[in-house]
């Protein structure tokens, strides 16, 4: 695989912007493999999404940020993410009692659809454990207890973990415990959640039942980054199923299991792959 | 057309309904052309729509209701609603200023599609009257103030209307008013209405810029029935489309209408085939 | 779980078979849990699911088969199948090298979704025997030359499998191998098939790529009973995802994988539960 | 409106390209409004729309093509064309005896949604004219005989028509005749038809009926531009919709209509907005 640089980047709309970036990667002798931007003319904002091959590339690796920053960074008031395709994200699994979400993640990582590490599954509960030892991976639990009186400790501990791993972010597949809001500070834009519902209908717990009591016609799936507001966070990926009045409650948590394991899956790759920017709790989805 | 009768019921379930009901009409030299049924195992009650044809059924068509009701109704604890497909269904539409709804129905109206009268057409503006014209309906404004002040007395003029064009059910095709609880009450389960969000999402005024601030990546529409509680009443029917960061609240409105008219659409083929049943604030749908 | 039989019959439509049937079951102290018939008008036939408690159902399990066909056989010309829910399906999967529809359906089978032993795993390579290995079941490999010079002694080995382990149904879940005549014989409406396309479009290989060159705008998935004629056998279930030019036949792949998995799974969940009746080369099927 | 220049163009892919071309469009006083690429990796081809405001822009509008040739033609072995958005496409509209897609465009013409103007709709059949002059748009008819004897004629006068209301592009609304080589010739990649299938699915006639026959569980609709190849052509858009059983072939036409028109009046809007490019029989649908 060929290595490559991918800037993420976003800024006031002016023009002359691509025409900058892309002769700057082209005269340091970049070869650009993939260009796709938007602009959001509601606010005025440019967003793009640039990837170029290293290897004639004049600019090492660890002063190209320095660079940019220094030449664009001010001048078109430039926020901007570097990534390197050579340097695997790091994602870590918190799952709590169904195995849908984490047998899909899996199988893809195994199958090598995901350019990943998986360093370690998450849970409150021992139920998971095969499946991890299925797949070689150490898994770890933490009872929270219902009183909440140990949550502090056990987030502290999971920290530690996420540190010591090199976490860089983490998929709740399907967990079903509160994330505090120190955690989620410390991944901004960086812990994906599946919601089994449509958002923003049926937020909260039991959104099947809720469906099947509104007598709903179609019910879906939505994941989305975490945010210190419940199911509130920039939607990544959202589908849907039809159903009918003989579906009852159960029947719509089979069917929306389906839907959550691809669409969470969706969301995964695309993080993975460094085609997401956030932007006033929305997402900008690169193709 | 051969003539039938369809008759919707729906009673606790026991053993021996289907039996009993199929051979009241099978004896009676009915002819059965369709039969669907359903069973709510969660509140455990039984639903069917059954239909004969009445070319050589024994009883006449103002005694079946009487037969019915006497030989089941306090026996199998029965609600039912007997129709004559010969009896065309009377639709009134109301609408406001876009015409994607009223042109869709209109041209399902005159290409046959529909099994229906449409005796009038109300308004509260002007803007439309070109299209009842090129069809040749009748075409009645009310204008409503905005401090509501002459809505009451609009409201009568309107019942007035309905009644002498003995109107069975109403169509909201974008009529951008709420209805009365007089009217809705005069209409229970007979007044369709087309909300332009995947209900319960963005209930309420401007939903394509509710979902365009939330930035889901799915929008829909819902057809239902009205009640008293806004865009509350039992769902007919849904439908979704895709959209992206790219969409904005203007080319959302224009996917939204493509929605819209085919959601409504289906909804009124649905009710015209006496082919809903509503219970507990939701419907079931025959097929 | 209560002890059900279940009935899946198919006959030409005369008035009072349902009224009979249902009258044999109940009478002889049979709870119905759930009757589902549809009558088919152009052919007029009529299709009938139905199932019943047999907790105190009077006439013994090995015996349901001998009334029916004595009391109704001849005389409504009926064909049927009789199940007993206790009486679990046994499938055999058929591997080739891709691991997405292996994973899903073992995930399932895990879970508790599908009430069903799984005896084997049989391929024509080694690839997959991880896999069978992390869920503890049996993994066969007949390599099947390239000119299908030992294709005749392979099936027998498999053959003599299937029989020694009882398997009912074999399920094909991107065996990329063509199956001879016999096996399908042997096999009636007891093969599924997953094919990576939209059938009838792009039969035989590489759908992918020839969706691709045609430049559509969606691709699917096919699950469908395996007959001697090549993906041309009763279609159970279909889904499709939409696509854009941006698409590579790689990115086709990886979205089919998706879509393959999903729909093979419904298929398959489908048959266990008895479901799917097949007459004339078409599925119904019941909900 | 805003008077805009629109380019659309192709070449092979080659760095400098995008900065070129903005840097031509911004030096020169145009402000861009809308810029989308893509490059196809098989091929190596670059393909790009840029839309760019004309009030300030230097270069009069009838000397901007001679000036792209002249600068980038042959460097960079551009294809392209250029459009204004204040020259509105003319189309003509054939249709036979179905009026779903010709009440659909018609109506979204009326209602502002579509840019252009309609001088004539041509058909074999008298049975539409009433819709035609619902919308006051005249109506032409020549019967073509069953032996195809007065084709030749029929065309010439067709031919003629267009000339003389110098129409720029051909919609077939359900149109169910066969399009001569020579007219497709003069109209390349600027007549689009609505192929009631999935295509490649259902080629040719009574494509619904196919679709019974076959048992699929999806049918669909396909828009795409006429080419010499019956049903080959360059596909725009599709979708579906789901179906079962229980769908005969008369309510697959139904359900097929609704399709139908959504499908084409999409393709036809992209086509109006100058969002597509054709390339080997393809489509590049800018967003």
């Amino acid at each position: 695989m060929e290595q490559t640089a991918i800037l993420l980047l976003h800024c006031p709309d002016k023009q002359g912007i691509i025409t900058e970036i892309t002769k700057f990667i082209t005269d340091n002798k970049g070869n650009i493999v993939y260009l796709d931007q938007y602009v959001d003319k509601v606010d005025g904002m440019f967003f793009m999404r640039i990837e170029w091959e290293l290897k004639e590339f004049l600019i090492p690796n660890d002063k190209i940020s320095e660079y940019i920053t220094t030449l664009y960074g001010q001048r078109y008031e430039l926020h901007f993410n570097l990534y390197f395709n050579s340097v695997k994200p790091r994602m870590a699994l918190f799952v709590s009692k169904m195995s849908h979400c984490l047998y899909d993640l899996l199988a893809r990582y195994k199958a090598g659809e995901l350019n990943i590490d998986i360093p370690c599954i998450v849970s409150n509960h021992e139920d998971l454990r095969y499946v991890a030892e299925q797949f070689g991976i150490p898994y770890y639990v933490w009872s929270i207890k219902k009183d909440w009186s140990n949550k502090a400790e056990v987030e502290a501990a999971e920290m530690e973990l996420l540190r010591k791993e090199r976490v860089t972010f983490i998929v709740l597949a399907r967990y079903m415990q509160i994330i505090s809001e120190e955690m989620i500070k410390s991944f901004p834009n960086r812990i994906i959640n599946i919601h089994h519902s449509f958002l923003p209908a049926f937020i909260g717990a039991k959104p099947y039942h809720q469906a099947y009591e509104r007598g709903v016609k179609i019910i879906g799936a939505t994941s989305h980054y975490v945010t210190t507001e419940l199911d509130a966070g920039p939607i990544i990926e959202q589908d849907v199923v039809r159903i009918t009045h003989k579906d009852t409650p159960e029947s719509l948590v089979l069917k929306g299991k389906d839907l959550e394991k691809i669409v969470l899956s969706r969301a995964v790759k695309k993080h993975v792959e460094r085609k997401i920017l956030t932007y006033k709790n929305k997402t900008i989805i690169f193709s």
